[in-house]
């Protein structure tokens, strides 16, 4: 774990019997640094010694031969106990609800495996400025790595926002990535609300010196404070630790496994670019925050089903699927919302058949772009004679979200059809002309 | 139909009697000139009446009151009688392999829809610069729109293509747009070949004046005489008429359901752009182009299918599959691969019983960045304990199609792993750092 340090430095603190994790204190002529030794992960000097101090800041101590260095705790024995910090009534009040992944993750040096941290406060710990833009408070709602939250977490989440902004706070929820666009737009249906609802994440633990946790949680709750009244995540921007955007949470995607702008507004831009100092550049319109109440309307279906079609699909999965007891599948089709039509494993007839039991919605495996129930002879067979419903340029996450909230609030096909096919939280675009 | 020409236009071609679609010719003077009547789609000078002459090739005559219009056969009368091209030995041979999709389609004037072109030579209709570049022969592999092409298709393309290679002649084939990706991954893995094979198709019919059946054709025909030797798509790489891009057969997508530059290479650059005068500026390293000889190898297991995970999802949609006849999955698994791990419906305990059967190979839907079986607790679970199959950075098309291909040559689980997650045909790209 010393690796990346220069070698004097890896024999000063190898005869310390310091590693990484432990406890030290570092005395070079009058001054002393006290604080956890981290491992040198950065490029750059390898010649410092770098510590987080109680108050949750990394420095540096450059190294020279006269530093004495002393192990004070071992990592095993090593608790974060970082300042509390005191209630400014001059500042805003913001809770962080936590929910787990990998913002509130750190990594355990001795094994290099990510686990949870015990306690959502030890964020401050590692990202200070927090404190100096408003008081803090956290709340935990669960802790789950994103894959797997349910639906009833979104509801928990939703009904904690709703409960928080009656105390008059701004919200941030820190929430692992994989899934977060499904949490942010199961919110966008489920919150009632006008004010900002900003979704954050990292893509790597808060502890780590490439870490993104940092100016995300920062811009996170800037955006928490903003006039943005939307539900949206809030992440990198750019691969630069320049900027972050807040991105509709019904419009948006995890786009890269691994890259720290892995969140994409997909079809228009991104609401706004957020800066850690405060300022807001807006990219589109978007609703302005009002000071109305906000209230949760939870009612959820889950028996949902996001089905795709490929070469040679067999479309009796979806009679699997109602036989199960689903009550509503979205196919994402190909181009402009095709399905195998004239193929051996035709779809259409299987569709034309289930939509009599189940609303069966189509949106576009191209992520980017409209379905159309018009242009070629095949669209018209499944639209007009087969009785699917035109997802519009919804994605097909956000649709199968939709899909379960709407079935959670009525059972009359009609009515079903009508909101699947509208707008009602900016997951449907204006209709765009087809040149573009 | 006669909707965007100028009301004196419009006048004057009602007297006439004369519609779109209709032969006529227009005496102005001492000009004479004859054709199709088109609809005047283009922005620009509503006042000039376009024809389609006989070579291809439109024109517009500048109306005025002088004007002659003299209808000669009304459109359900009227084929296309194009002049047939004379070889030239001089010039290099392509074949082109028409399958049906938009590109092979028109638009009925009289109804607005789009039905498929009888002949492929029509293309040479629309797109009359071809046969400046080349001696073009057309074989007709089937007449479909993708969504409905089959395995059984590939296997016909494939067989085609080698047969056309061995009489010495370029190959280009005409596609339909849905699906097409899925067809290039089926040929990169199924044509031992070292020459290009150049899949193309288009987003609007080649007779419509916003087509971009044109310049896809001309640089496809380019793309298959170049020294690039892959299997790829070219089609446009901008909304604007400037180039197209030669996408890796492998490693592109269906981005856009309308848009013109809908395919994408992801993850890499795409191969080259390609201009319409023959330029080609390479953008990442290829295969060059060896005189060996195109072997069709197209051994298929049909019986593969692709899933997606999302929060609620129930795992059991596996066991339907096997039970099926199913013999091998892949799973669109969340940001690095994950699953749901421990959801009350996790994927895991599933998969670690259905992977003594059948493979299970896990890609992400987030379609940029790679797999890893390491960095979280739920993926040493998903891939050290459960026996999924790291399906890299490939994507998930790709991987299905792969799948298919594998299990087509061997049954052996051992050597399935060890081809799904290797390189064969540039579908997994280098390890990346995990940083960007």
């Amino acid at each position: 774990m010393l690796n990346n340090y220069s070698k004097p430095v890896q024999i000063a603190l190898k005869k310390a019997k310091a590693d990484v994790g432990d406890k030290i204190k570092i005395i070079g002529g009058s001054e002393e640094s006290e604080g956890l030794l981290m491992p040198r992960i950065e490029l750059g000097d390898s010649d410092s010694i770098v510590i987080k101090l109680n108050s949750g800041y990394n420095i540096g101590v450059k190294y020279s031969k006269n530093l004495k260095i002393k192990k004070l705790e071992s990592a095993s024995e090593t608790k974060p106990h970082f300042e509390k910090s005191k209630f400014d009534p001059k500042k805003p009040n913001v809770t962080i609800i936590s929910t787990g992944g990998t913002i509130a993750s750190k990594v355990e040096y001795k094994t290099g495996g990510v686990k949870a941290i015990e306690n959502p406060e030890e964020l401050l710990f590692n990202v200070p400025e927090l404190r100096e833009i408003a008081n803090i408070k956290f709340v935990s709602a669960c802790k789950k790595m994103s894959e797997d939250m349910e639906y009833a977490d979104w509801q928990t989440i939703a009904k904690t926002v709703a409960k928080e902004m009656k105390l008059g706070n701004a919200v941030v929820i820190t929430h692992g990535t994989d899934t977060m666009h499904y949490t942010a737009a199961a919110l966008s249906f489920m919150l009632k609300t006008t004010k900002p609802v900003v979704l954050v994440g990292s893509q790597r633990s808060p502890d780590r010196g490439s870490s993104d946790a940092g100016i995300n949680l920062i811009c996170a709750v800037r955006a928490a404070l903003s006039e943005i009244g939307e539900v949206g995540i809030v992440m990198h921007g750019s691969t630069d630790d320049d900027y972050c955007t807040f991105n509709r949470g019904t419009r948006c995607r995890k786009m890269h496994s691994t890259r720290r702008d892995t969140f994409r507004t997909l079809g228009e831009n991104p609401i706004a670019k957020i800066y850690p100092n405060g300022r807001i550049e807006a990219l589109t319109q978007y609703r302005m925050k009002k000071d109305t109440k906000t209230e949760a309307d939870t009612k959820f279906e889950p028996k949902v089903a996001l089905v795709k079609v490929y070469p040679n699909s067999d479309p009796d999965v979806l009679n699997y699927y109602v036989k199960k007891g689903c009550k509503g599948i979205v196919i994402e089709g190909t181009g402009m919302g095709h399905v195998p039509t004239h193929a051996k494993k035709a779809w259409t007839p299987v569709i034309k058949k289930l939509t009599k039991k189940i609303p069966i919605v189509i949106v576009s495996q191209t992520l980017f772009g409209r379905v159309n129930s018009n242009v070629y002879e095949n669209l018209r067979i499944l639209f007009h004679d087969s009785g699917a419903i035109n997802g519009e340029d919804m994605l097909p996450e956000t649709a199968l979200v939709k899909l379960g909230y709407v079935l959670g609030h009525t059972k009359k096909i009609a009515e079903i059809k009508k909101l699947m096919s509208e707008n009602i939280v900016g997951e449907i675009s204006e209709r765009s002309t087809i040149s573009d």
